[in-house]
């Protein structure tokens, strides 16, 4: 039996010892990198001596970027050793456990790029029907590789960061100019988050996501549609995405979502060799969003037609490198069925269909004191689940300037 | 009379002290912070002593962070005591001269955030005639704000630097699937880019550029034509652009830029007023293209329709922030004149007329082994010419894999 005294510490529960996601945590000494178990939080610094020189010295600073440059073989090599530590049944020396709800969770590296896919068809398509009218239509290279554009990576943002309503130019249908204000039009947009690190490389195969991906952490790429309709043509979204990101402060290990590979959707057509995998790398993550506490949605990532290992390959096959720090997101995680889709542009069908929420008010778009929640959970080993840590955020007024 | 004996180093000439450019040099005590004098570069770190301790803290390391993090009142502070320095009878202790051209420029900056824009008028109407056909049109939005989208930092490259051709996706039209290989189309982009610094912000008025960008830098933005017309529709171009952007490495300080300030034309209709300069921040730049030793284009940067004060007030405007290293650019600089458009989609119309260079050979798109630099120069008071660091790079053939 374990030395962590937490019930919420079991094979049996989301975050026991199957899972363990590593986060940076604000402590009365400074912040902390530290993995969490159960309701706690272990900060690595404390437990040097346990890690060994080696792995501590990756560890014992204020962020994950010195992890994220080890390597695949520091990944697991850590994930092991601290699968032995917390399953002891003696507390290492200098062990401290802290209530993660207790304390601010940092954003846990630096962002050098951040991209952005589009690689759910079913979103896809109903965006396409939305904003073009008629049946669902996907646009001609849609299904021969992973939609991508790149996003800002200065306002990436940690869970728990308010988001303050953003101002843009926006022109309403009729209007002969486009007026400037706070949006009208705030969505989420639910996604799923690859954390980067190992050495620069380039031309990556599908095969090798497993030396360049470190984790996994949920997105929220926050949406200001009625400026994106406006400023969106030729060169694709802006300012209307560009106010804020934001991401899960614990980040999954992709070791430990091995049980959660699946295939994913059979392509319609023949793929360019480098977009075939020999091995899936689709996964089975399972989404929930909640608006004020109700939830709005359920989306299934295993329904994404483009799995990540595709997205990393198709990101770096013109020679383009990727680094440590780089964070790429799966777009808008939709399913096939209207409470499974990860926006509200699609579960208000373009703002004509309000939600109804748990407490009577009804909802095309966000308003300001709206708490927008992501979180999720993934199949583990021998029957257990893995949880994915959240990430969260409340939109606040736009700033008076 | 200056203590710098180098005939390149007057007033009357590009790089006089009415210019001193920043960049680092590889020098074989390694990577050194230096300031650009005629055919020579004069590294700071020697000369700690005339800059006294403040100042020579900022660029006594590897790269320019510091300075740019220090913002502009260094800035201004730094460029007074090094033109007092360089125009001094005697030497400052520790003085060394090395020859610009017989060192390595590095990049000589983090690069945060990349933004690309698109801001002149000749050129987008120019591409939208070639790709779409008929007569010069503008996309709605166009004269409403300035467009742009973000790009890759992570591959943004130093002067020199050779550029492997990329592969990817085209189409043919005609053809039922797109293929994969090297880029038959390969162009450049002539830009101008700036480097930005001081305190963190958004929402920055158009009036205070000068607080947040530290200086000008010639940028090639290198496009795969075919593989941007299959791939940017509905999200923008990705990988067409985000291989390799090549930046010089000498940065004009903007201070430097104070007699090439002209307005930019006089807009269509009445912009936002966050668009609206109460002083003028368009630039008489003026570039020059040379491709394998021809002078292929003269493109006038006071042409553009949107100025990078206009340029960075929008990209700020939703909320998103400014930091330091943040690299944005103008967007192709083409002029009304054939002679003048700054890439080959719009020198050769797309392909269909040739250019004959003065070897006799003829180019659609750039062959392996071809090389393109920019250099340009603008107005410098009373009558001097400030000189732009130029920036080259010599096309590989694409890697087999």
């Amino acid at each position: 039996m374990s030395w962590i005294d937490d019930p919420e510490f079991a094979t049996g529960k989301p975050f026991g010892p199957q899972t363990l996601p590593y986060g940076v945590l604000g402590t009365s000494s400074g912040p902390a990198v530290a993995v969490r178990v159960g309701r706690h939080a272990l900060p690595l610094r404390g437990i040097a001596e346990a890690l060994g020189p080696r792995l501590a010295s990756l560890v014992d600073g204020t962020c994950l970027d010195p992890l994220l440059a080890a390597g695949s073989r520091a990944w697991r090599e850590l994930r092991e050793r601290l699968i032995d530590i917390v399953t002891a049944d003696r507390a290492p020396a200098g062990a401290e456990l802290l209530r993660a709800d207790w304390h601010t969770l940092m954003l846990p590296f630096t962002v050098a790029d951040y991209v952005d896919f589009y690689s759910s068809r079913h979103h896809a398509e109903n965006v396409g029907s939305i904003l073009r009218g008629g049946s669902a239509s996907l646009p001609p290279n849609w299904t021969h590789l992973p939609i991508g554009y790149h996003g800002r990576s200065g306002t990436v943002v940690v869970s728990g960061t308010d988001i303050e309503r953003p101002c843009g130019q926006r022109k309403v249908s009729g209007d002969s100019r486009p007026v400037f204000g706070p949006t009208r039009r705030l969505d989420f947009e639910a996604e799923v988050g690859f954390v980067c690190g190992g050495e620069q490389a380039s031309a990556v195969p599908t095969a090798e996501i497993g030396e360049h991906v470190f984790g996994v952490a949920l997105v929220n790429d926050w949406s200001a549609r009625d400026v994106q309709a406006w400023e969106s043509q030729p060169l694709g979204p802006f300012l209307a995405k560009s106010f804020a990101t934001s991401v899960a402060g614990w980040i999954t290990p992709l070791e430990a979502l091995d049980s959660a590979r699946v295939s994913v959707p059979e392509p319609e057509q023949a793929l360019q060799d480098y977009l075939v995998e020999s091995e899936p790398w689709g996964l089975d993550l399972r989404l929930e969003v909640q608006c004020n506490d109700t939830v709005v949605s359920r989306p299934p990532f295993a329904e994404m037609a483009w799995s990540p290992a595709q997205q990393l390959a198709h990101m770096t096959v013109n020679g383009s490198t990727v680094r440590p720090g780089d964070l790429f997101a799966s777009g808008t995680v939709s399913g096939p069925e209207p409470g499974q889709r990860g926006c509200l542009l699609e579960l208000t069908w373009g703002g004509t269909e309000p939600l109804t929420l748990d407490d009577g008010e009804q909802r095309t778009f966000l308003q300001d004191g709206d708490r927008v929640t992501l979180a999720g959970s993934a199949p583990g080993p021998e029957g257990t689940v893995i949880g994915l840590g959240e990430v969260t955020g409340t939109i606040l007024p736009a700033a008076r300037r």
